[in-house]
């Protein structure tokens, strides 16, 4: 079988590698039909993401069909069209026991792609599959399917929920990329008064405008009359961190009001200034999270009852075998004006 | 009148002042009969609070008599026994009426001892009157009423809500002056396992013992094997700062759980430096806050009732023409001891 295979230091190549085998009985072998890349393999290519050596597997954003299943999977059976979530999850340990996946002290959390062979390959092997995968209803697709493996539950769980995004606030996300749109997607769902997006890319902003954002700015326009105008002097009531640099959760820090909500969903691999000097009288409360996953049966839902449209996520398909030029167009937005690409066999 | 003078730069004086007069139909004019000096006074001597300006009058932390009241307050009658509280409300703002006394945005907040003239003096104008002072009831005394005036509701609002303590939770309270050690006593009121204490001074290290803290350490001794050992290896569930140091807000961030929460109370003048390279996957909550108060009736009614004991915190007595020796005891605690000061007229 051949998978994308990190070779360390920015290296990627499609390579051979051994065929994926049951280790555990709670694992399943999937065959991948349908897989995507995160800004999160970016960041790993980078070198943000020390733990991950090289001769790693790539990718934890997949659509399979069950090809085997250990003896301990009681509720897979080969044959079942299935999402292969970010978050694998143990279901026993005490974090799994409160529905906080991703912290998974039982062999879970975000493992595939990370500290195990990931999915951007012909096969994958998912570790405790009952909990770490869902079985796909007829009517979802696999591409709609795809944008809840990672960047859905995501937004919505770290940015949205952690935000606490309440009817007629006026919520703020800064980076309108994949996570960044997903986050102005599902904040939608809470009837904010304005969705204020702000990115680099006209494109962006432009995408961030179809999936419902009222005002959009680039860096250069923030800070700005605009969201004090917005909120009367007041500054926005949640804001979110969607880049993953010290200068956008910076600029998140001037932008939030007094009894305000900063989301981090960005992927940091820098430290950042946090003005206490400022904040420590402003009753202002900042999160950080890896996404649980608990939300995706919900969101699987909203997509099948059509409260969530994510076709605008996905701009560009290649066959699996192009996973090569894919990278390379995803990780030139600015040119290639790429939010998700798919990729199937 | 008698008042203690903000000279800028360090500089205090016990001096002669204009009488106080109502000047607006919501104010007080009370008789201060008790009051505390508070380590946010030693921060706007140190010129950490620059919106403080020479010729103020400091203090925020009164017991006093109603001595005439203005024509639109309905409340309080000459002779009334009040706490005058740290924060003044409007009671009609925004931010008012979800409770969120410390941001009144209608002239109240942080306003005695800050920008208009506060209580370490022989009266005192207290705006907004109704909802910015309380009345004791008989079985409480000056002294232990003082303590509810700033400490006890900012460490149990701005600490201990803001933390979170749940039953079983080992928390951690980073600095054990005197909102430290009110953020023991409260947090006690949700029976946690574990209390940690950290502090430099062995003084302090004993009150938080006596006030319910089963851990004592030094800086010294953290980051350590005793927090992770308490909590089998995580960190703690709930820290709190109260401290106001860059360096103590970042030693908070090596202690603090998968899923924790940051509950910054400290007085800061500088910014911090804010871990996200390993935070971002943290499930991590950091708050900070000013009092709102709005617990303020709930908590005389547990002094009442014998739930709270707040006798321990005050350490040294003097009469009220004694401010400028108290503000040297209360200044030095390292050689003195010293935790709540009282003077009385």
């Amino acid at each position: 079988m051949k998978g994308l295979v990190y070779g360390g230091g920015g290296e990627r190549s499609w390579a051979e590698v051994p065929d994926v085998v049951i280790r555990d009985p709670r694992d399943a072998v999937i065959r991948i039909d349908a897989v995507t890349i995160c800004g999160t393999d970016l960041h790993i290519l980078a070198g943000h993401v020390p733990e991950v050596t090289p001769g790693r597997i790539l990718g934890h954003e997949a659509v399979g069909t069950v090809v085997e299943t250990g003896t301990a999977v009681s509720g897979l059976s080969a044959g079942d069209r299935v999402l292969a979530s970010c978050i694998s999850a143990c279901g026993l340990c005490r974090f799994c026991r409160e529905g906080r996946y991703g912290q998974c002290r039982g062999g879970g959390g975000w493992r595939l792609g990370h500290d195990l062979d990931g999915v951007q390959a012909e096969f994958a092997r998912i570790p405790f599959a009952d909990l770490s995968t869902h079985r796909l209803p007829r009517p979802v697709t696999d591409e709609a399917a795809l944008m809840l493996a990672d960047i859905l539950p995501t937004a919505y769980e770290v940015g949205v929920l952690n935000g606490g995004v309440r009817p007629g606030d006026t919520v703020v996300v800064v980076g309108a990329g994949p996570i960044g749109l997903a986050a102005i997607l599902t904040a939608k769902l809470f009837s904010p008064a304005h969705i204020v997006a702000i990115d680099k890319a006209e494109s962006r902003l432009q995408a961030a405008k179809n999936l419902g954002a009222d005002v959009t700015l680039t860096p250069e326009q923030v800070p700005l009359g605009s969201i004090r105008a917005l909120t009367g002097g007041l500054g926005a009531d949640v804001v979110m961190e969607a880049v993953g640099l010290p200068e956008t959760f910076e600029m998140c820090q001037t932008l939030v009001r007094p009894g305000g909500r900063i989301a981090n969903i960005g992927v940091h691999g820098k430290p950042a200034t946090l003005h206490l000097e400022h904040l420590w009288t402003s009753d202002v409360t900042i999160t950080t999270g890896l996404v649980d996953t608990s939300s995706t049966p919900r969101l699987l839902d909203m997509l099948v009852g059509g409260q969530l449209d994510v076709s605008s996520l996905v701009t560009h398909r290649f066959g699996l075998g192009e996973i090569m030029q894919a990278y390379d167009v995803f990780a030139q937005p600015a040119t290639t004006g790429a939010l998700k690409v798919v990729l199937t066999r």
